[in-house]
């Protein structure tokens, strides 16, 4: 198995003007031909750190691929710097040459020297063509080291690579022909570190599949690969480690691939067709705003109301006068009617409700992060559920929108007809 | 000055699951700081070579910044391996022990062990706290380099940086006593290549201040940064610069530094106390779920709707049937009525609407990108607004609710008296 380092050369990364996602894609793209990434480095168009990092790649990796400096200005270095570390001379493509000058003749501008030098190709590469753009590509195999120059624009490095480079780093490999297929599950509910605990023996002795649990928003995901001879080989793999990991605690994953809690809900509903309203207080909006994210949302979402001050919760949702005082808007009555009032005054078949303390200020004596939610379908008995989350103001209303999507797709999950909606992976 | 060289630790970054964005922002940071950033790195959850990446990182760099590995995990070894190399204890911080146990005591859940590793520092490194998150963060001088460990969640990372590591960075510099003084301006309803075009000359002969412009989400803003032997001549600079650029195209600009065109408006609205309601269609909430975002909100915000479907509109805030079936939702007069409705029924003394059409689809035969923007204010005519925004649904969605905030500021500028709010930089 090769192991491979993506070396991207430009100043501009490394004053933060653009991001390196030039080696997002590689990485992506090399870990389905089957080759190992394991280190990305950027470097500056400096032509002693560039020579630096050339050794020291080629002392821990096989395959060096470049992104960048092979452009037409004097900070366009990464050609030059590699041919004179490998003693090779620069020749120029006559094939490139004439696409340059073909190019200058149609467009009848006058075509400067700079321009030439585009066409300039280490001795002895594979020539890999350019077709958004001057600058050519190369492959060329020298010592134990492989090395590959790619354009820094992505508009012209990846139609490149998949066309030209690919093909090229597939068939250097055909000895091996591994492999990979990835899996993502998503968890909501519960903590990476209880994750990772009931999971601890599987994350121990992970080879292949490998395991790694991803935290970020509230949510956990969990991400498996495997490599085998075939792919159905690798799935099954895949298939089994996921059935343990589902048998442990399949009751907190919610999809699997590209999706989102919001998601997951959304499609159920859009899918059964059930028309939606909310009354949101500490929340301000929020979840409307995510339903209001989807095109065609307007098929089911009704509409709703943001109720922040008290009396808006009374005078124009109709939350009783008597509930609020009793029992305070921090509560579960309160909650309760606030979804019945929505899903009545706005005619749909679902109202759901957000009333709690979000911070940093208590409320009615109950902590930032008492959140109340309540649950309304016709036909069905309300449900309110109580949340304590954290201090944090925006932690707790982002958390309390993705607790009512949760509410929501478990209710349908329990109410509805099992559907085959099981394959979206 | 400074050498610098940031490392990702993370498989997924050399999977191509996510982009190393953070390098992104810690190398902008850096740049006002005046550290050079020579190189980043990314390297996977591997303990040798993690070693290796320190052990090259430490013979070419000053400064070594370490993004990712600082989970509760087993495949988090950041602070373990650097910990290792540098012949360091790793020890318990007893205030991050507090906070990670008290947010358990609070949201009443169980503390695993693997949450207390979090609390782990490594000896004699000052803590930076994480506001958002779990893991701490560390900075240390051993030998001739310096350790920063910064967590990978951005929402945990970014905070860190600017509010705790940022000033560690600047003092540890200041053994060059250059001062380096930075200014952001902030524009919006002027396109990026307009306002380079207007600045010309100034972008291209800048050397002391320099002047970048950055495009996102609708908006401009342009960093001016000077250098000098001491604050009051590095501010002059920019004074000066300032003042030439405001002469230009002043007109567009909101506001300085870490600000939103949401923050200056929502400011304005607490400091005059004017009580607030909004009616939303496209938006669905998003301009709600702004205001909610701010703490102390509920003394100004009263509530408001959103009113998705049509007859929502009609039934429960009150547009009449006579204007909706002339003039249709997408118009003028149907913004007006949301307008002064919103207001009269939350008792506001500002009510503020949006009705438009998001997109993908035409509605009533106007194209995406068509939104009505309508401003009731207690003694004052109802404006409203018509824009074209683009095609794309949400870039409609947030762009009119930027406009939104945008006619707000713009109202309290000239109706309002001047205010010695002018300071905020």
């Amino acid at each position: 198995m090769k192991r491979a380092e993506i070396i991207a050369v430009g100043t501009e990364i490394l004053m933060g003007q653009i991001t390196n996602s030039n080696a997002t894609f590689l990485s992506r793209e090399l870990a389905e031909l089957g080759v190992y990434v394991y280190f990305h480095t950027v470097v500056g168009d400096n032509p002693a750190r560039l020579r630096e990092v050339i050794e020291i790649a080629e002392a821990r990796s096989d395959l060096l691929i470049f992104t960048g400096g092979l452009g037409p200005t004097p900070d366009d270095i990464t050609k030059q710097i590699l041919a004179e570390h490998l003693g090779k001379d620069l020749v120029i493509d006559e094939p490139h040459l004439k696409k340059i000058s073909d190019y200058f003749t149609i467009s009848k501008r006058p075509m400067t020297e700079n321009n030439k030098l585009q066409a300039l190709v280490i001795q002895g590469s594979a020539v890999l063509k350019n077709d958004f753009g001057f600058a050519a590509g190369m492959f060329l195999t020298s010592g134990r080291s492989s090395y590959m120059l790619l354009p820094g624009p992505p508009s012209e490095m990846k139609p490149m690579f998949k066309e030209y480079a690919r093909p090229l780093i597939a068939a250097s490999m055909n000895g091996d022909s591994i492999h990979l297929e990835s899996r993502i599950l998503h968890f909501f509910g519960i903590g990476e570190s209880k994750l990772a605990n009931d999971l601890a023996d599987l994350i121990e002795q992970q080879t292949n599949p490998t395991l790694a649990t991803y935290a970020s928003d509230n949510e956990v995901e969990i991400r498996l690969t495997a490599s085998a001879r075939t792919q159905d080989e690798a799935l099954q793999l895949l298939d089994n480690l996921e059935a343990e990991i589902l048998c442990r605690d399949g009751e907190f994953v919610y999809g699997y691939g590209d999706t989102t809690l919001a998601d997951v809900a959304i499609s159920k509903l859009l899918l059964h067709h059930i028309t939606i309203a909310a009354a949101e207080s500490l929340t301000a909006g929020l979840f409307q705003a995510e339903l209001g994210d989807r095109p065609g949302i307007s098929e089911i979402f009704r509409g709703g109301m943001v109720t922040y001050h008290t009396d808006i919760k009374e005078k124009l949702l109709g939350v009783s006068h008597d509930v609020i005082k009793r029992e305070g808007v921090v509560s579960a009555a309160c909650a309760k009617e606030m979804a019945e009032q929505i899903r009545l005054k706005c005619e749909a078949q679902m109202g759901i409700s957000f009333t709690g303390v979000a911070g940093p200020e208590s409320l009615e004596g109950h902590p930032p992060g008492t959140v109340f939610i309540g649950l309304s379908v016709a036909g069905y008995a309300t449900e309110t559920h109580l949340f304590t989350f954290g201090r944090d103001r925006n932690h707790n209303r982002y958390r309390a929108v993705k607790q009512g999507f949760q509410l929501i797709n478990r209710f349908l999950e329990e109410k509805l007809p099992k559907s085959a909606d099981k394959n979206a992976r």
